[in-house]
């Protein structure tokens, strides 16, 4: 039976690339979904990947991944920092394992952004290790649910 | 005439009944509209009830409300602690009643709960009575659209 | 068997009508103990009406409460804002539920007016819809009494 | 007809002479009763002149003062930097005239005696003048009743 | 070759003219919108005139306009002061000149509107204007294209 | 010669036993002031033992301790954390030896009571140690009075 | 001999009468000086009543006061609430007797009025009550030099 | 009849063109008043352009104009952020439209910047647009004069 | 068999009798220790009695404690307002009993020792009473190990 | 060539397994060590693995990885919330890649552990993960080091 | 060929050796001018001496250095604490090395004390040496002109 | 008689020359120590140069120095802006002169760096001059110890 993990992506994510690459580095969001695909396929996980500009669509995945998935890997963006509606979403699927993951390191950026709403309500956080912080989120999912 | 009252609800509370039936109770939304439509029958109200995970969306129909409803109530979820967007609607739709209700008890929860945007520009607030809260809100509009 | 419910009032609240009344409305507390009564009346529930400008007799009372009643409601004017002795005397008394009732929208006031000591501690806060408030929390006591 | 003006004075004044003359000066509260008399005399006032540990007295007395006097003095002493009751019992009282007085410079001291909460609802302060402050406040209600 | 430009409205926006005239003014958004229109022929621009209450959608937008645009006008409305995502979306579409509007002087209102998010990542901000704000960002727009 | 002790109690301490015997554990107050009785008489003290809703009778009391006493054991309850008013007495019978006593931890607690207004004041305080606190404080103070 | 007073006062009180009469009366600031020299004969003080919008001029002129007078009324305006240099001169003239004056409440006023810098330094403050302080403060200069 | 208009510039502007230019541009102070001299003639007003590093001087200016101008400019530089004098000296000369102009972003600087003191007594505030900002804020004074 | 109890003192410590004695007394610890060693006598508890300036040895000893004692004595020193480390320590090795002494009272000195580090993860603390705190603690923990 | 890792460990982790299980597992430290050295084999890096309770220890250390290694894993332990010298150490290394690792959530508990003083000077963050996070942040260097 | 240096002096340093002289030590302002003649006269440095208690004529001075001297001394007394202007000052005249001097330790005194405003803009800063911190200064201009 | 000045180094120091150079210079702490001794001996002074990383060794120096040196000189490096137990160590060997050193401008950088907890028990600070900052304060040292 296949395993499903939703990866969601928030606002700008789908500008990666083209956005700040001295902060966000130089692959694109598709890059991302593809080195997801292939990580996903060794671990026998199966990976519904999306991105959304707007807070509701990535409360309403969430709620979704709780009917469906396994666990869930969010890199909220912005929302991270701002949105206790998606920390109530996380919360209201528990226990499905949620992983935050952040491609640049948040704590040395602005004040604004040291502090995420999501991860208290969140498995674990992974920040600062770029793009292959999802990799390592989906390693660790694999971990959790094998063991 | 029937006097149309819009009863809207922020992210989450379609999960009422499966999130954290601790702190939210048992019962389901539909529940709650049902309790919700036969109070209004009793009080000649016609009630709107809806939902959205979408803060835009709530937006849109606090507008709609001041077109079309003689009251509101507006259980905002987490938006009600950041939105001052929906602030906003609720004063732009002037002088409709707007009554916020929570069904826990929004101060004895996490301090990010504590403050409400909202509340500054509602009638007023019900909050940690549980379901019955929007039940009191229909009687509290009720009563000041006869007096 | 009568169920007896203590409604306690505090400091400034015997000068309503008389003060503020743009904010506080032009009904006497006398006023509002007959329309308290006449609801009780139709609920089952035999009301212990008082008003004291003294903290500890706010405090006092609460325990009595906790001995004589199934209920409280508390109107705690000014204290609620200050006074952690009668937040600790509703805990005291655990689990008698109690209801906190603000006239006006302390929300949409001074900063100081913000925040309820008393809230953490109580079952939940009906605030800003006026006198009504009270007769509210009477029906809000009466369903948790049923069940 | 005589004019009645209100002095009252809060905790630990009963104190003075005693209480840290270095702070507080060497005079009984008695000598400052005896000093207001004489003053009030001359300006054709008949003083109230009260002492009290408890806030609920203070406030009980400042809605007296609202029915039977012309203008009130209070020395709130500590409750002034945290009683909102206080606050709120003189804008019940409204428009009475109500001047607060410090024998000591709240500024100068402590940061918890910086701010009076009861400043804000008076007509207006004086304080570090020592004991001469209360005969000053008698001028300025004088003043204020002759226009 | 047309020169076009995003003038992007967020939420409540479309009830100018109705909310709160005292501080928005009497004019409806599409009398402003018209404005603009006359003002941008003039300056050889071609104006994009949208608005939205949903954060994702500005966010997208201003995405949009870094594809489209050579500079855009942004009145955030209640999004200005709390949305990152928007923040982002500017600095994402850098350099995309960016001109903060907004209509009211935003530091005369409460605290809450005090702070905008979206200001450090905008090229500037013209507020308390009134709705003249809209055109003289269209002259800034064109003074920094030409030179 | 006898050598009073004043014992002073301050808001909710009557309900000890009955009230979150998980925080406060599960002796009367009554059973305290036995077992203080005990203690006193073996260090040759005389104890007046006191409990009290009231802040102003706690300042009353600290007033006729600085007369009639040697040293004074306050627990102050919820007033430890609000009063400056007691505050203000403790030092308004310096030099009299004050210890405050807490039986639970106000450091474990809610951060609203970390503080200690009255600490400042005190001589030195004992808090987290349960019943046995008020007899460590008996301890301390005929050490003093020894020398 | 006569005895000098300085009369100080700072930024935009010479618009006084004109400068928002509901708050600070519609005396200008040359009855005021009218009025205090009538005072200061009575009371056998000579004044030195002088006004500028620049800090450094009040600064030299506590200075001067420290030389050439027994005592000092300031009106600080605005400086008051930022001035640590105002603080600083008052400190190096001490013992100089220096009574700061406001005409309105400042603290029933925005919050960055509240705080005054000067009032630290000061011996006392009297505010609140119109212009009548100015003459308040010379019966308290004349009572101090007497006494 | 000619409409004067003042344009005051705060401390440490006749350094423009010198003084980090990366900030600020390389125009100098004479060439933006040669600008708002230009436009000025084709708005029909009569521009009084002044600098000066005094406080005072700035608070002297706004008088002046109140007495002499139909509307003023004011980049107050440093003392923006500092000078409640200045914000007093504006809302003094009530109801001259006075617009605050920064060349800066200041949003976008030292968190000290960001707030403005006088901004909240202005008519409203054009930031980080460059010297251009003075130009449009001519061009909004005579909007506001025409209508 | 000998009921060992550790009393760790940090940094500074070692200098009592020289450092401060006004604050601290004129007692050495050396003393201290020779007064713990009888009054454990008397308890029958076998002290350890330590001191280290290094923050690491008290956290290695309150390690060593959890294995070898049946309680434990702590002043902190400076530690107690800064180590989380140390809180920590206690934390793991949970039951033991760990009592925190002051010698001065913490909450009457400057701010940044009001605040204590330590004790949300100790049993409790006694401050303020001089050295004798040391023995209240060892009666405190004999009576905890009794009963 | 071997490429060696450091593996730091900061006060009280030489617990693990015995201390607050719920929180940290159950897993020592000598199994975490173990489970490295696994991965690092198969990785191709040299582990050093140590642990200390001495914040000087672990400046040490860092300062000795930035000669002899080719990154560094370090779970500070309660040194990461407190520690600028730590956070100095790893600034002073620069460009040796450094990955922070808590076994728990730090953002899910006590507001002293939300703030990481080490994190903005590390590359980035793995927390909330339990022991794994040890293993991906081996994985996180090697593909660093990899390209 | 000679060398300027100019040592500038804030509000109230003209009162040094009758202000406060337990705080800024006996040494009277002219005296210090003659010491740091010396000191410049070994040095090869010219020093230009100035004092005002206006924070725009620091500004004009400040100004005037960079455009005459090679380095400056600022003891900017109270305006350091509260003078963005001062601050600006210094950066505009950049690369001038220019040294904050406070005879006095700021960081021992009150907390409005504590923060300098200028210092983030100086080069460094020398406090509490006293009076010899001017001279140490001018030896570490001439340090820096040599080196 | 030697003179015996110790010189003490804090956490990273020993880095200097590699660490930071656009922040801490290029010069080694060995080729600090030099130039230290070099000085001292013109002063008639005798250097002890020490550096560690361990918090607790800086305090054991300070007390040491205060048995054998006639004054002291410290970089703390971060832990000035940490360290009570350092702050307490200076003030225990009191009167011994101290004088805090700081290579960068620590007012122009991180905000956790702008604080110094040592400076407040510290003689002086000199910061942000580079190393000849050392050469300066050993400069005011001699000055002191002559008189």
């Amino acid at each position: 039976m296949a395993k499903t993990v939703f990866i969601l992506n928030g606002p700008n994510l789908n500008m990666l690339g083209r956005r700040e690459p001295g902060i966000y580095g130089a692959l694109s969001l598709e890059a991302i979904e593809k080195m997801c695909a292939e990580k996903a396929a060794v671990l026998g996980l199966e990976p519904v990947f999306r991105q959304s500009n707007h807070e509701g669509d990535l409360v309403d995945w969430v709620q979704e991944a709780g009917d469906k998935a396994v666990g869930a890997i969010i890199n909220p963006g912005a929302y991270g920092h701002t949105s206790i509606a998606l920390h109530d979403a996380v919360r209201a699927v528990d226990p499905l394992p949620v992983i935050e993951v952040h491609i640049s390191n948040i704590h040395a950026r602005e004040p604004f952004r040291h502090r995420s709403m999501l991860a208290p309500a969140a498995t674990g956080m992974i920040c600062g290790l770029g793009t292959i912080g999802y990799v390592l989120a989906l390693d660790a999912l694999a971990a959790r649910l094998q063991g």
